[in-house]
């Protein structure tokens, strides 16, 4: 058993992910969903955006290009997946970087009961209180420390995914790294978001939400090491990573990188 | 005389099409009209919408990711094309998955006088009246019958394009299949809301509309297929049906794949 | 020394560059920054406009998609950006074709201090009084002369750069046509856009904001023509634009064209 068997969930499971995410990515999120055996539903207006979460099997709330219409329907959509009991999966893209950003950020958190967290290691930093500088909505902050994104799942009572060069991840209990990867995903925009929608599919189709975080992490990663084998520019990768999406899986994968930390709770 | 010389038509008038779509598929939108041999324009602001319409050869409405900001401006254009008589394409996108989705679609129908509708099976059964499950905006429900789209079509007075594995398209007196296009392109999303320009473009181009949407399916179908002789995965197979939509109609097309019914009015 | 010299300047830099533009093309203008070697970040809501700005070494204002929400926040944002010195490139998309994209454009022009306008020559037209008709966003009205874009530098007090086949470039000053470029750049929606915020990079990156415009407008056109060599059709050409951004300039750059007018003042 591989934790990227979830991505045979996922494909058997279609499930339907409702995405309120930003402008820059949300083509790039629909594609990546689909290839990867998921389908995406965009709906953003506070008319509709709690209604379209009762089809949905996860929620997918993104502040990348935040506005108050957005702040709104994520709210009422976030608080109806809580009362359907789907994960909801936050990416505060960009907490940090603006008062609005990080007041958005930390009401969304209070407001929604929120099952992931995932951001890049200056993102979640800010989250966890700790003060960095935050450098575009691509940039990320290397060196986050597994026993800070442990203390922040415990104090949030989440799921903390901080993505960089190695992932940490931690349900406050359990914290592992995943080292699967490669740096020119950091030449394409959305990258880190488009992840975040991976994730929900996974933990949509899955009983376990942890270990389908791991395979999601695992999945995307290898994805980008086999895309990057062939593609060495970002045009070119972003299209060799959504085909990889698709085919990968069929056969057996053999390149998880996971390791789980000791640490005291 | 073949369906797909519409083509012809719209390279060498370059009709303007004006499209009020959604987020995710707006750059595919664009990139797949200027492919085509149309130009683009996006304005959906309800200061500019309607005048915006005076430039235009055909007005695309698309309720992808509708907002109440972008509905006014659709009414706003689609009375303005009506004004003008140029013709008026609409997506209902998602239609049945929220009240509000299908509370808008049926406003638009009753406020403008629409000349194609261009919906999956499902989306178009629900306008029909008929109850069924749509699942995401990506999902399509085969089956619908080509006496059901002739029956819309003639209540609705409109052309009725229900798209599926074989796409039904009737005027309400004449009722037609086409059978060209490939499974790939529901790994990719917005290939119905492209769909939908392109056949604004064909309309815009082109004196006889029922026509022009013929060639419009036979034509995009074809593109698909030939798109997917070397593209085996969605990525690659999403630039490659771009390149198609350029490339192909400069030499002879032999591959429509046309049969009109014979139904009772 | 060469103009294209400037892309190192970007690569070491990395500038952060705010971007309030249109929904066509933002995904493809944050990935054709990042390729380039800089960092977007697209914030337009109004409540965190201007703040975004005091990380920014540049900010791209885009009426492609305008609303009266997104121009509020290009206002408050451009005179943060007046206010910390920092350049302000301004691309006034499909001006002259409605009333409400003329006022806007005219409006930005007095509330806040452009250090460049990008447009087609239609556009630029527009904004120099000259009566023309603009089609679409995407067509270009080839012909200004550079008589009348050093008259219109000079009147606004701004660089302006009017691009076509040739492009013409001028501080009122200084009079710059540039010959690099590919007719391709016309099949792929926010060739234009994209080049906006290119020169927006340069700009944020360089001491000398003319010679940095100079250069981006090589860089690109350059960029274009190494693409063309390979990709024949638009899909294909969009990915290899994006990786010529990215590859182009490791190895000295022999292509530029550049040529100075010798007007009278």
């Amino acid at each position: 058993m591989k934790y990227t068997d979830v991505i045979k969930l996922v494909r058997e499971a279609n499930p339907l992910i409702h995405c309120i995410t930003n402008k820059v990515v949300i083509n790039f999120t629909a594609n990546g969903l689909i290839a990867l055996g998921a389908s995406p539903v965009m709906a953003s207006a506070k008319e509709e955006a709690a209604q379209m979460v009762q089809h949905a099997q996860a929620l997918l709330l993104n502040i990348g290009t935040l506005s108050a219409a957005d702040v709104e329907a994520m709210i009422l959509a976030g608080k109806e997946a809580n009362r359907l009991g789907i994960p909801v999966i936050f990416d505060p893209v960009g907490v940090g970087a603006t008062a609005y950003r990080t007041e958005t950020a930390r009401r969304i958190l209070a407001e929604v009961d929120v099952t992931v967290i995932r951001g890049n290691a200056g993102e979640i930093s800010v989250l966890g209180g700790t003060s960095v500088k935050v450098k575009g909505v691509d940039g990320s902050e290397d060196g986050i420390s597994p026993r800070v994104v442990q203390q922040l799942a415990r104090e949030l009572n989440t799921i903390v995914i901080a993505t960089g060069k190695i992932d940490i991840l931690s349900d406050g209990n359990h914290t592992y790294s995943i080292a699967n990867g490669h740096e020119i995903l950091s030449n394409i925009t959305g990258s880190g978001c488009l992840l975040g929608a991976v994730v929900a599919a996974c933990a949509g189709a899955a009983d376990n939400v942890l270990e389908a975080c791991i395979g999601a992490l695992c999945f995307y990663g290898i994805a980008a090491e086999e895309a990057a084998k062939t593609a060495k520019a970002p045009g070119s990768f972003q299209i060799a990573f959504l085909d990889q999406l698709y085919l990968l899986g069929d056969q057996a994968i053999d390149s998880e990188k996971v390791e789980q930390f000791e640490l005291e709770v």
